[in-house]
């Protein structure tokens, strides 16, 4: 069966603090990168999977019972 | 001046050992997540930035001199 390549991100929920987008955001000043206006940090797995008809299901269990902690983080993904 | 929403993936080169990515293969498996050949495991970023006619530039910058170690991982970006 034919292997897809599934791309996710996995970000903080909007109102949850991003210290790493904050410590980023001030690198970046530091670095003389002005107009940084904010920056959200996250993850970003790319899997290789075989294809099946449930497929789209079985990445968001991947999601939300291993990848992303639901209860800080959205994901989001598209299979191509 | 308008704000751009710049999102930017950052991976380890092909043939850099992915141990992350390796190790949450056998996880999502331990899991009886099956059919996962691979996984590589990335960061993720996105940028709110002010428009500038050398946007494109300068996300470049902000890449190679901060956001990857382009010894060892690659980027891509899109700005929306």
């Amino acid at each position: 069966m034919a292997v897809r390549t599934v791309r996710i991100i996995v970000t903080l929920k909007p109102g949850v603090l991003d210290a790493p987008g904050q410590a980023i955001q001030k690198g970046l000043d530091a670095l003389g990168h002005r107009g940084v206006e904010k920056v959200r940090a996250g993850r970003y797995f790319e899997l290789e999977v075989r294809d099946a008809d449930d497929l789209e299901q079985r990445v968001r269990e991947m999601c939300e019972g291993f990848l992303a902690n639901t209860l800080i983080e959205e994901y989001r993904y598209e299979i191509v």
